[in-house]
């Protein structure tokens, strides 16, 4: 059977299991990624294993969210995560050296290969064919101890593209309307896979911004085939070597198929509070912005930049519009100030930043009450700018400074009247700058490294296994699409607390219910009952592991998001799914569950469980593999790996 | 008798008093100036006056202490304070293009007028020849409504400049051997006039930084003749026409003299934690450095982030250290952009933050813990940086490159060795870019603005007038040299609040005593103790108004330091000084404070008064004027301006 690029890639890296989609299957993984936020704990967890090095190809930790430095927390992170990485053979990119994602795709990533990253966007790499999973960063602290990953047996999403885009419309674009048409559900449990004639004319960057909102979609991966443009980045990056052609055989069978006609697109937008609220920007246009932010993971690149660059070029930001740029990296920063962009970006008014995530994830670039922001960023959940009741949009970069220019939303359309399109295309040949990037050690060297850890650096919790039976009282109740930014927050305030999880707790699910922690402290053992979705969004495995420590046993909703509910059982929460979706409604908040024998049934491997609700018999369904199951038993992933069962 | 620069200046614009040292003068106010950290509370204090426009020559509005944004406060004082200066008349200098103190000597300054400024480094438009004065942010809005602003006369202490600074000596060495030589105590009372052979190799921007720290020697203001440099400096901004020389007569008469020989200077740093701890570079050099931030109100320049970018150019930052650079100005940035300088610094390694104080004021960029911080800012008190316990060192712009790229404290003289003095010089022509400038309105335009006023943005409290007897117990006994960043932090947590008294007044004295506001409140009435030159470093007015709402009424101290002093009669606060400085010994805190009779002393212009400690009278001295005396009676300088007292 003709097959498809995915499976080809999951072929020669299975190490377990077969490829029936939803079953579980392990693969090897090549490169792991770690960035600050997820990455201290992470880092922590692999510590905590006791092996002198990494044991991945290639393993890379990046300081990419925490900048700030509000206090001596972010700082210390720093030097804890710089000291670790000389120590255990991991490459560590500095504070300000950019995002994680963009740094991977210009210096390390190689069509063909996996990447396990402990973030949602890791599908980045998708622009350069490598087939990258998000996860939480125990399974990727697992990944660096050499372990294999394991998931589910994706779907493959076959995505034909065709056609050209019209000026004025860039690969933002195309993945606004993948999640037009598909909302931010479209993706769970599949890789989506774009092939057919309209691949050519999308270079490695812009592959790369949709295969990062792919995570939006829910998709566990997206990819391209690798060919003459993925060759043309990693020849401008000077590492030409690294390439070789992939793609999906002819006619290959995918699960599910759908078809984008490029040159049919116009300027999308993602109105507030969802990225799938996307309409064309000509059906909201003339709304007045008070802030625009060019940047982030999914356009971080130097065309990116650069097209804002030579749109603002002898023109000025509207006098009411606060216009930022938070470059995707140094590379990306040097190259735009080599070819002039800077004081272009200067003389419109705009404010330049460090490379890095930033206002992204909550760092700072908070709008005012009531202000309208427009970003090109991934993600617009609320709250998650760092102002409740935001109202924040997403665009691409050409949106973006047309609406900057004209202080209302703008299709970048009309900019054509009064010029043409800049066109603009990565360079050639990058500025190649790895000065901020600290290589490994030789073993000998490493072994000698101390790993410095300040006060806010505190030791992983230990938890208790399975008991025989639990008896537990709903704490919250929930409704659909609740997002890891609901419970477990990000922002200024929240980030430096995560290698801190007694700290960081306090303010699980704090945007909905204030007293959640209190009130779960002091009821023992809780329950959370969530809708669909449950979990989506990044892969933040402090959303499992902070509640877990409040003393969170069950989670039970209508369905999970796949990274949380992956780091549910990592952290030794059931992750139960209602069998008969209108149960959701007989369960309140401080209703009384019980699980009679819970462990004897997840030991013999029950995917049907009764639960007691107020004593009524409800039936819930625990969707779990073999070694799920040893895991929860030992009340954790790493309770397990100590014990040997993983 | 011929005259110094002070008394001709002085003289030109007193409206009230006499030149004799110490008795009280007014003085007409040419241009005002405010930023956004102390200017939302002096913006609603101008607002409470009721008038319709500014009636200064030129009002200037910054925006550059509060750009993180990391909730939505930051952004709509922004927005508040926009949209007030519009209603006013008042110039606006938006977010990100620049430090007030720069933009207003590159845009606005003109020698021989007189400057008001709600920030205690105001006094670095010396360097264009202003008499720059850094008040309370109610004299700063008292100056806008067209009020004299009143102080004691100054003294005026020459310094004799003779001799040219050596290669790898700059503006930053001058001004630490004033420190080193004075203290911080040096220049209380005083007006500093630089006259002499020296003068004229140093440049505006020179002269600037020099001006800037005369505010470390507790200086009133510090003043250069206005010269053929300050004329260069004029032209090359495009406003040649500005400038007038000015200069002292020949053998005019200063109080106090000092003289410095620039050539005998060698590169100096203050170490922690006082700007006064002055050492040669020498001494300490080879101390292990973990970050380096080149930047602030007082290395400001072209010259200086340029010099940076020269000494860094074709090197590399070391690895073990974090190096940030924050432009003075859009202005700055864009003149180093134009001359490559960028570049430069990113390849060097270096992290380019927007132009704003940013860690100079402790909005992000804390060190580590423990770790050693290099920077070229004019402040280093305890726990500024944002990091508890902190240890910052503060150098010139060369001797910070010359430690960023060996990694530990060097003497950047040794540069000298491998590399020629790059002998930076400012443009002779600048690029020039106002956009970021939002210029007043036509008294129509303006009347239809409307100012915007987020949750954040709270009425100004009110205050009791002065009662007839007080009894108050003493909340706090403090030691020498107390510095307004102990009474009232700023930082990235803080200083959000400084439009909102009662959230801002949780935070009073935190960092010596974090149960001082819920004490003082439950006091009652009550009184602070302090040794010497209480009140020292920054001009906000919050360090008395926040400590008044809790109750405080008396501060009785062995001496004041000025900006404070006057601050703390504007908010009702009696400023008591020991006629006997060994009774500072019998006060304890809890001790029982009694000023029978206070009112009618204050009103029969008393300068001396009895006060009961514990029943035992003990004599205070109360230095104010017959203008002050009012004030206090009132209860503080808006209560008096409404009974049309003032």
């Amino acid at each position: 059977m003709a097959k498809n690029l995915t499976t080809k890639i999951l072929e020669a890296h299975l190490t377990e299991g077969m490829l029936i989609p939803g079953s579980e299957i392990s693969i090897k993984i090549d490169h792991t990624l770690l960035q600050d936020a997820t990455g201290t704990m992470a880092m922590l967890e692999f510590i905590a294993m006791g092996l002198p090095r990494v044991e991945v190809g290639l393993a890379a930790q990046y300081i990419d969210h925490n900048l700030l430095q509000t206090d001596y927390k972010n700082a210390d992170d720093h030097a804890f995560l710089t000291s670790a990485a000389r120590r255990f053979g991991v490459h560590l990119s500095k504070p300000g050296n950019g995002i994680s994602h963009q740094v991977h795709l210009e210096r390390f990533g190689v069509p063909g290969l996996t990447l396990l990253g402990a973030d949602s966007h890791t599908p980045t790499a998708a622009g350069l064919s490598m087939l990258a999973i998000g996860a939480g960063g125990l399974d990727v602290a697992l990944a660096m101890a050499g372990h294999s990953f394991s998931l589910p047996c994706p779907k493959v999403f076959g995505v034909k593209l065709i056609g050209q885009l019209n000026p004025w419309v860039s690969g933002k674009d195309v993945v606004l309307e993948m999640l037009r048409r598909h909302t931010v559900k479209g993706g769970v449990g599949k890789v989506i896979e774009y092939y057919g004639p309209g691949v050519a004319g999308l270079s490695a960057t812009d592959r790369a911004t949709i295969g990062n909102m792919g995570a939006e979609l829910g998709a566990t991966s997206s990819i391209f085939p690798s060919d003459e443009r993925t060759r043309e980045f990693l020849v401008a990056q000077g590492r030409g070597d690294g390439w070789q052609p992939l793609a999906a055989d002819s006619g290959a069978f995918y699960d599910e198929y759908d078809e984008i006609d490029l040159s049919a697109l116009e300027p999308l937008i993602a109105c507030p509070s969802s990225p799938d609220k996307v309409v064309p920007v000509r059906e909201v246009a003339g709304i007045k912005v008070d802030q625009v932010i060019v940047g982030s993971s999914v356009n971080s690149s130097f065309r990116d930049l650069m097209t804002v660059c030579r749109i603002l070029e002898g023109k000025r930001i509207a006098a009411g519009v606060s216009f930022h740029a938070n470059p995707g990296s140094r590379q990306v920063l040097e190259n735009v100030a080599q070819q002039g962009g800077i004081l272009m970006l200067l003389m419109a008014g705009v404010n330049i930043h460090q490379s890095g995530c930033l206002g992204c994830i909550g760092m700072g670039q908070a709008p005012g009450s009531g202000q309208i922001s427009l970003r090109t960023f991934p993600r617009n959940f609320p709250g998650r700018s760092g102002t409740k009741d935001d109202k924040v949009y997403l665009c691409s970069p050409e949106t973006a400074a047309a609406s900057g220019l004209n202080g209302v939303i703008t299709d970048p359309r009309d900019l054509g009247k009064s010029m043409s399109w800049p066109a603009v295309k990565n360079p050639d040949l990058y500025l190649v700058d790895d000065s901020s990037i600290i290589y490994p050690l030789s073993p000998a060297d490493a072994a000698a490294v101390e790993i410095i850890t300040g006060p806010n650096i505190v030791p992983f919790p230990t938890f208790e296994p399975l008991p025989d039976s639990l008896a537990a009282t709903v704490v919250l109740k929930v409704g659909d699409n609740i997002t890891t930014d609901h419970i477990m927050p990000a922002g200024n305030k929240i980030l430096p607390l995560r290698s801190n999880i007694p700290a960081i707790s306090r303010y699980v699910f704090e945007q909905i219910d204030t007293s959640f922690a209190e009130r779960a402290e002091s009821l023992g053992d809780v329950v959370v009952v969530g809708g669909e979705n449950y979990g989506q969004g990044s892969s933040r495995e402090h959303a499992a592991l902070a509640p877990r420590y409040l003393g969170v046993r069950v989670k039970i909703a209508k369905s999970f998001a796949r990274i949380h509910k992956a780091n549910l059982v990592n952290f030794g929460i059931l992750p139960l799914v209602f069998k008969n979706p209108v149960d959701y409604e007989l369960i309140e908040q401080g209703a009384k569950i019980v699980c009679n024998g819970i462990r004897e049934l997840v030991q013999a491997g029950a995917t049907e469980l009764p639960v007691l609700v107020n004593g009524a018999e409800i039936r819930v369904l625990l969707d779990v593999s073999e070694r799920q199951r040893y895991e929860l038993l030992a009340g954790g992933t790493l309770n397990a790996v100590k014990e040997g069962k993983v």
